[in-house]
């Protein structure tokens, strides 16, 4: 059994000329495209399965956070639950399968996520739920993406905002760290209830999911432990149109031969919504995961 | 001015475990897709461009080669003219001239490669001309790569061949280092030139430019300076068919997030080709960049 820390990819940084020219701007790449399973969740996977005292764990996600879980269980030695809409891509649900995981298919036009999470909890007593976002595990799981930061110097940091699990897991570290660096959530506009949260000083919910390309930042609202340490730790939140985010992907293609998933690309989509913010500035943008679908990318490359 | 080793990048070691899963086989990725312009040709051109005591250097290239020496020259305030098709992708005749090179754009139905670049060192005695292959100075500059590898312990390396820059570089470091790891070359099956060579014992040309999808490796034939140091070093060369150099780059984006151009997917494609050969082996597969266009890959990726 494996500490999180080595178990664990470190992250990739790249420091393109060819981006940092494109912008005029000192930008450094943070990339867990390459992490295991394909994005940043591995590391609060991770954590979470190697720290609850459960052999079983029970999560409801169509996305990046079930694979990472599943192979998390897979190398723990752990059961694992995934519950996942009837209607989420394939390839997604074989990936969990293919960690050894149950994947529960539901639905959603039948019964509500939220309810079959909680007649799943009442058949399955000894299981620990895990959040994809609003848990402790996860956070601190986060927080190490955020120590491989902290010992680099940048003067800001920007990181996807969706549940907000990445962001308070990059702030957590940074303040145990004693870092200072001001540390940006981007955010999809269509889903802006971080911005919106910030701006009431209270959790404010999106009325439905939006429907961002954003695939990963479909939340309605942050999860209650992240919002206590986005709250007063975040610098700002940027909204980014998907246009932009869009662009960002398409940039990241061409200037850096770099494959992110459109969440993924949400940050530097929020340096192109504010340039100016950032000008004369170190800039570390992170790059939270690289999976989408074949037929999406093609796409969204092919409109450049 | 950087010494060789500090300008580099250095290269991408990546460990899959979805692409391991998928193959029963212990890969492990070396990519140059993040190296300085995309390829791992700025070794060569860095390292030409340094130690070349004249101040402008010419070279034909409508691929990574050109970029990468403009880049070079540019970091080393050297002058660069590029010869190029008229018909190259515009894309790439930007990035040369945004790197602030020259370039000499030839329609090749009026006057052939050979013939422009004798009218050119004609008119330009004082300069360098670089062959993107088959010249010392990008020779020792590839070597660098295999100086990384050589320090990890593998049964197998496999490198893509074209006119043999990349494979004699990764033999010269390995023999160098005193290192016996068998070193492949894998070579689209469109032109099999290096193979049918090393059968003949002597450079074997093709009649035409093969129309392979791996255009980096479009070449006639061998370096002489590179077949010297191929025809006793390489363990053998695994000619790849073209699909199999898609259905690689199709993994690499689905298993692995990585945007590799068809010629940095041959490796993995020999792989396919013969995967029996490496069973049981640690393997790896150098991909030795990622410039594509955006158009092409859309198109691989969704033919899946």
């Amino acid at each position: 059994m494996k500490s999180l820390h080595d178990a664990i990819r470190p992250t990739t940084f790249i420091e393109s000329a060819k981006l940092r020219d494109h912008f005029g701007l000192d930008i450094t790449i943070a990339t867990e495209t390459f992490q295991h399973t394909g994005s940043f969740k591995f590391r609060a996977g991770y954590n979470l399965a190697l720290n609850v005292d459960n052999d079983e764990i029970l999560t409801a996600s169509s996305g990046n956070f079930g694979q990472a879980l599943a192979y998390a269980c897979k190398l723990l030695g752990k059961k694992c639950t995934v519950i996942m809409p009837v209607t989420s891509a394939q390839v997604k649900i074989d990936a969990v399968r293919g960690f050894g995981a149950t994947v529960d298919l539901i639905d959603v036009t039948k019964v509500s996520r939220n309810d079959r999470v909680a007649q799943l909890k009442a058949q399955m007593p000894d299981a620990y739920f895990a959040s994809p976002y609003d848990d402790k595990f996860v956070i601190d799981g986060n927080s190490t993406l955020g120590d491989e930061i902290a010992v680099r110097d940048f003067d800001a940091v920007i990181v996807p905002v969706g549940g907000g699990g990445m962001i308070s897991g990059v702030i957590s570290s940074f303040c145990r760290n004693g870092k200072q660096t001001p540390v940006y959530g981007a955010e999809p506009k269509l889903g802006n209830d971080a911005a919106r949260s910030l701006a009431a000083g209270e959790i404010v919910a999106n009325e439905t999911e939006p429907m961002t390309i954003a695939d990963g930042a479909r939340t309605l609202q942050l999860g209650k432990l992240n919002w206590e340490i986005i709250k007063t730790g975040t610098a700002g939140i940027i909204e980014v149109p998907d246009e932009l985010t869009a662009k960002a992907l398409r940039l990241y293609f061409g200037l850096v031969n770099l494959k992110s998933e459109p969440t993924g690309a949400l940050s530097l989509g929020a340096v192109l919504a504010d340039q100016e913010r950032f000008r004369g500035q170190k800039v570390c943008v992170v790059v939270s995961g690289g999976n989408v679908d074949a037929g999406v990318y093609a796409r969204i490359i092919s409109e450049g």
